[in-house]
């Protein structure tokens, strides 16, 4: 039901469309008393803005979020924040050609079998403008785990056939947004970078996977059974447009292993103290472990165990081309179209801001969810 | 917060552990008037029961589901229902050596971090038992769906390096329960068993992969914009014990792929009425469309469009092994031990039941939100 | 957890404080190609505004609603409906005063203690003024069951001591809104008035209780066992500021009745065809029935049967009177203090509105949550 | 849509019907590591049982609870805690005689409609056997409080037209279960005993009011604007079958009163230690105010301020009569019956258990919501 509702206990629940007056949202049940950093905020917000670069779309919109409630003083009041980002850049000519079709892998028929209405314009809700809310959520939510020092990190780590081959831990993530595709490794970055002007210059596009990590959060986040840490994870990440796969920790590579190669051996953290422990004190929950390896991706159980976590998102290429396409109009008509106006050739360079909300969302919800216990 | 719940509508919540009397749940808002057929879903408690071949464990377990409520003369009445599956086979001295060690990538230190509580016999709630509880709610999920004419299957498409290449297509899906591995295609699955028993005999385990497709999903299900169907399905996969990863459609495979490649062209569905069509008549929702390809998977802006539904979930290996590992105990010691008792050496074959079954709770739970509106 | 969010499926959720650049809302799950009447919706936003009349504080606010998204050439589109109503007329100089006490009997202090932040000016989120996104999310509601021939109304039926004997169905329901105490008697509503005017010169205020009616609710509306139509409607209107009570059909008054003289007795519709029942028809729902009297309220075993549903609503008086009172301050020192600025000396003429606006989510959310079944 | 379930945090999810082998339900979020003290649970389900006196029903049934799981050597382990109530004396025959009629004031016609669906026996899911489930889950809840000395009370104080007019603090709470009526003042409970046997000598039933009394909550408790601590109370006991009418603090009488005459004043908590505040500090929560009066009934603007809270909720005549009743059958028949079997007279003796038990519910989930921010 809550279908525009994200989260158990941080909750966001968003509304707008590409074409109506602004995208906005409300953010639920964040704690009192936490300092509100509008530039950080901001900076979140420009991290998915296009018109940056080349390889996004041309629309010079500037995403500038106003917070009508819940804050005062800088501060949070625990009441509910409502925002708004304005949407001042609608061109609704661009749209016009698409009024009476069913484009091809878009969401014009199942929208229309689902509600029995066209909203043609920019493909109304299911537009990628609504991903913007989601930043500004994210970065509320980045701004509580930054408390107890949890980072967010997302980057593009492949471009159709560009692979970026190292870990994360190769990788300096701090230098993600030094480029328009927001890959740290600058060689790679640079053939992504090639590999998306070409196919834009093709009038095609490319699909891709971004990698998300998450590190220092504290051992015991996640809900059995059903609110696994990972589970609740990979619906974010699932939500997100265009995304067709998730995995985390060894991921689909598991498939073909064997147990002695992949479990975590634990190992006593070092400087931990370890108390004497009785069946009786058990309740300290003062032994702290870590992993040798981390197959894992930081999750056993549903559980955070203090690890980095790590994931992969995988994206399709952007459904809108400038080649000619066959399809049906709402008549039923067989027609001919090819896409006009302005559309990203690869949606990755956008998408790594919406991870790292998708991810902050998350951790934020069971960093809560787990203070009451 | 309602972590042993699932579902918007149709609900399911789960209790029980592999140790107690017997584990359970409720369903919930299943409508009224449906013929519960026992026959079907004791079927269903066997396809997950071990005991039953030389590749999963050995204890021979007998799966009885006790309905105790919402159910009169053998309809549903629109009250929930209660259940029951009793664990008959205890065995608490099976867990005595592990009763003070947080054994490797098991669930062991994150549960203890989240509760402060230990435990231990056979792992408690995180226990693949548990799972008892999701193939009942799943059987009576696929009742409401066989009025649909609604199919979910699932098999095994890989377990280590044994991969089954051919498409859902090229399968006869009736024979899925055929084998002991769940796996339709005699040849590979022959391989898969016999791969499987050889890690038996190392004393080791091993992962793979399960392939999910459903069929006849009418067009329009699925909650834009966070309650996507490939998102609730995602969250439903990647709660199964052991799950890793989950893709649909082109999956991660469409990272690779261009636009023009992967886009899924409309046509006229055969023999279906098209009304003309005007401005006014929009709501008729008459207009019946199909895909000459499906990269889609079925789902295209979150909403099922008709075709069929197809997914895969990595699961690794499961990671009780019989040889000697290193871990830490509950007093901070480096202790070695190895496994014992019955395990099974992969978890494939009795996870395929869990997958449809979490499959069509997800299918039921969106096909009843969406008779609402 | 959902705070500020109401309704199962039928979802308002709000934000806004009292001073600050607007409140607003978003309202999920509204079916698609509803028309909105913004005439209509204005209507009910004019109906619980203050300045309209001396008996309710002088602010000459407008409020006029934008909405945002969801409505597309003026029908909803099945996506959220975000809105937003600004708040014109602050004077945070009239709360400077307040700054650092705690008034009596209102929510400065439990907010205090349960957020650890004085958000001083108005009130903040506890004000009145969040109830504007009540009647906004009410308007909606009331469209929606304009379509099932369902009408919402409430009026004031006492105001301190004086006392509307009438029962509803000897009243025009459509006179509420001729005279500003909302009593649809022109007597009573005038010797309500004058109440209200001498407590005002007074500086003091007055409670009352407000009668709600809502008619032509199709038989079969509500949830056993938690979610029955009256636990719903309790909820709904204990949330309103300043409800101290709420009671339906005989209420309160039954405590003091046998069974023998408030069982409803059932007749057959008239022209109510009844065709052959066989127990295998029994699905058919084909008996329409009728009670002779209505102590139920309409409402059996926590769904509606088809009579009027009928409750009462018993509010405080407002606490901000302009009496001198004593208090104590932030830094725990005993003050004197009085009330100044614009306060209402009655909360009823505007609560009126606001009681519908509840009646109508309550009854708009279950007769979606019906359909489903 | 969760209509068997209650709660935000602290869930209970219950199942069962009167006539089936056992009612039951699930905890959810229950804290890890709380005793469970069952001598303590047993004597709660014993507090509700019929049998036990002249004044209600004959039936010689033993309530008693089996835990299924979610307890682990007498403590929980954060596991869901499922448990089952056997039902041990069903007797279909006494549900013959109504198998085919609509009985005046139950839920027999109301559910028909809703679920096309007879379930004669004894009611099924509306019979007030489902409150055998609320009252295990309450009494968890009440074993969650004492950990936070909150007390949790309710008593018989209104039978038909004999009226306790004490206040809750000139009686002894102590002396509530000492009686069948469940009234602590040995004179008035006398005649209400007096007053339900004549009633039932005449074969007829009786209404009255149960006032429950809540001590010791701490501040901050509950959550704005529409999870409101009396608008979660007033659902709660709404939803208890054959309750008509709830209020708390001044309730209905607050309609008649001017605010000068209701304000609870404020004064230092004795002892209460009060640093010197500056605006930094406000974070500290340190001031503890009290109110010289309580008209409030313990709650401020949905929150509570650590007085008492107190409420009333009116109970309607049992709708099960000795007497012959005219109605209607299944086939549009007008038939004369008279009720047969074993019900009670009056509800209120069996309800004070109910109401303390769902009184016990709300608080404990605030607690816990309270606990997370």
């Amino acid at each position: 039901m809550p279908a525009n509702t994200f989260g158990h206990t941080f909750r966001l629940t968003t509304f707008g469309e590409s074409h109506g007056p602004a995208v906005g949202g409300v953010i639920d049940n964040c704690p009192a008393g936490m300092e509100i950093n509008m530039d950080f905020i901001q900076r979140e917000l420009d991290r998915r803005r296009p018109g940056l670069s080349k390889i996004v779309s041309q629309r010079k919109e500037r995403d500038r979020v106003e917070f009508l409630s819940g804050i005062f003083e800088g501060k949070t009041t625990g009441a509910p924040i409502g925002f708004l980002v304005g949407n001042e850049n609608q061109r609704p000519q661009d749209y016009e050609h698409l009024k009476n079709i069913f484009r091809p892998s878009h969401a014009d028929y199942t929208w229309y079998k689902k509600y029995g209405i066209r909203d043609f314009m920019g493909g109304g809700r299911p537009s990628a403008r609504e991903t913007v809310s989601r930043v500004v959520g994210g970065s509320v939510a980045k701004l509580l785990l930054m408390k107890e020092k949890v980072t967010v990190h997302a980057y593009t780590s492949q471009v159709g056939e560009i692979i970026l081959k190292k870990n994360y831990k190769e990788l300096d993530l701090e230098k993600i947004y030094d480029n328009p595709v927001r890959c740290p490794d600058k060689t790679i970055s640079g053939k992504m970078e090639k590999r998306i002007m070409d196919v834009r210059k093709e009038g095609d596009t490319i699909g891709g996977i971004i990698t998300g990590v998450i590190m220092n959060v504290p051992a015991g986040l996640g809900e059995p059974v059903f609110d696994k840490l990972q589970a609740d994870l990979a619906k974010a990440m699932m939500s997100i447009p265009a995304a067709k796969g998730f995995d985390y920790g060894m991921g689909f590579d598991g498939a073909g292993k064997k147990g002695s190669e992949v479990n975590d051996m634990f190992y006593l953290k070092k400087n931990g103290k370890v108390e004497t422990m009785h069946a009786s004190s058990l309740h300290t929950k003062s032994i702290n472990l870590r992993t040798k390896t981390n197959y894992s991706g930081g999750i056993q159980g549903g559980i955070s165990n203090g690890e980095d976590i790590y994931f992969r998102v995988a994206f399709k290429p952007v459904s809108t081309i400038m080649k000619k396409q066959k399809t049906v109009n709402i008549y039923g008509e067989e027609v001919e179209f090819s896409g006009e106006g302005r559309h990203d050739p690869c949606v990755l360079p956008r998408a790594v801001a919406v991870v790292e909300a998708m991810g902050a969302l998350v951790i934020a919800d069971h960093l809560l969810m787990q203070r009451k216990s």
